[in-house]
């Protein structure tokens, strides 16, 4: 039986911990949070067992430690679990970028540690929190690993079944390979909801438009109900990725624009067709 | 007992027909769509009485008239009934589009006809077509009258117990306000969300990035699956407003990079903040 420890209890660590307890995967689950409160709710929510007073020690002993923490904050919760860290422990995060966090990880153990592996649940709601926390919060959906040049193969296998055992499905893609497809399906949409909505509120009929929003409008911008500091971190983390793709849909805008502009209506009702038959196309798959 | 008249029966013209026979506010409808198949579709479903061979017909001996088209079709349908049309008859649309509408029912008529009540429903899903009609689809929901200077204050009133009959909550303002409105909540993010599964199209590794997608893409995507022929037309008929909106969401795009690539990060991060302030404020309001 695995002994957890999930550093950072938010949605995705919490959810992880009620779903491993809800399999019986795990014996025992110690948690960290910088953020008290936290850690004082999911030990009420019975999400964990132990609240520790550090990284280290809830690390401390645990057969698999989550990194489960905005993703800029990877490398100072990859320091604080190594003192605590058992030689045979096994090490995975939870972070949407995957160059970054290898990045982090070879600078603080000045090296990719074998027993490091990479994951990226395709799983959340706009909430936070792990009173937001659910058991069945990644059944259905995609986990990515992004497995490293020193991986260590039974690590690797370990964390695939614990997804799977949730009810995930796993797969395994290159770290930069990851960052560019959720540059384009996750990072940029919240950057251009969050933009969205901030042009709306400093539009002098601001006060006017949102109440006469509809289902299309709650649907395109529930994104940006999003944690500011998470996606923050997410953007800067992943920033030659999300800029590059950034850069490209502010030209697709003007070229939009021209069209408008210059009248080439027909052109723009094929703009409009091309992307509906695009989404139409991959709606099976997406999850 | 009303006779009702539907020109254009799609989703909203099929949705109003079954509503108002539910309450049974009507006691016969009659339908005109230029695709026969629609119309045999509506009579198969009893969503109408009769499907008429012309839009003239239809109109014959209606009391309310409902144009029930594609935004820039409202000139070309408004000619068609003009005949058909019994003196005391109320005309009455959907349109998306206000100052529009307004504009080509004066060029039609020489002039606003005091029984014409412009009406926008904001409800609709992104499917099309009078099988995805549905009783209950207005029930909640907002619809706008902008009423004109030569007004009729009884075809006004009549127009809004239609709506208030279906479970709608009707309310009134100016034209060219609505227009500016729903530029905002609607007609842009429509365009904003075309553009962006377009670009995504038209990525080298787009093949990659649909399957890879998760419930904020499909969310942030859903009104790209809309009705492009319908967006066009909306886009087309309120361009002022639309383009102007569009050039503001270029340039808010536009801080957002330079914000990235100067790496002024805890400003990125107070737009995120800001918007999503904005968002959770009006939340409740959001239909």
């Amino acid at each position: 039986m695995t002994r957890l420890a999930v550093i950072g209890l938010g949605l995705i660590g919490g959810s992880l911990a009620r779903a491993l307890r809800a399999t019986h995967g795990v014996s025992h689950i110690a948690a960290y949070d910088p953020d008290r409160e936290q850690a004082r709710r999911g030990i009420e929510l019975g999400v964990i067992d132990v609240a520790a007073p550090s990284a280290a020690e809830a690390a401390h002993r645990a057969d698999v430690v989550v990194l489960a923490v905005p993703v800029l904050h990877t490398a100072e919760a990859a320091s604080a679990v190594k003192a605590g860290l058992a030689p045979d422990a096994i090490l995975t995060d939870v972070g949407s970028t995957k160059v970054s966090v290898l990045e982090d990880l070879t600078r603080v153990f000045d090296g990719l540690p074998p027993r490091f592996v990479a994951a990226h649940p395709i799983a959340g709601t706009e909430k936070s929190g792990v009173a937001a926390a659910r058991a069945d919060l990644f059944r259905g959906h995609r986990v990515v690993l992004t497995p490293h040049a020193s991986q260590d193969a039974q690590a690797l296998a370990t964390v695939r079944g614990l997804w799977e055992s949730v009810g995930a499905r796993v797969v395994e893609m290159d770290a930069h390979c990851h960052d560019a497809i959720f540059a384009a399906t996750s990072h940029l949409p919240h950057v251009l909801a969050y933009a969205f909505v901030d042009m709306l509120t400093r539009l002098d009929n601001a006060a006017d438009i949102f109440p006469n929003a509809g289902g299309g409008f709650r649907d395109f911008t529930r994104i940006a109900s999003s944690s500011p500091e998470m996606w923050h971190d997410i953007v800067r983390a992943n920033r030659v990725e999300v800029t590059g793709l950034l850069e490209r849909q502010i030209g697709e805008l003007q070229e939009l624009l021209a069209l408008m502009r210059d009248e080439r209506w027909s052109e723009l009702k094929q703009r409009f067709a091309r992307a509906r038959a695009a989404r139409e196309r991959y709606l099976p798959h997406i999850e």
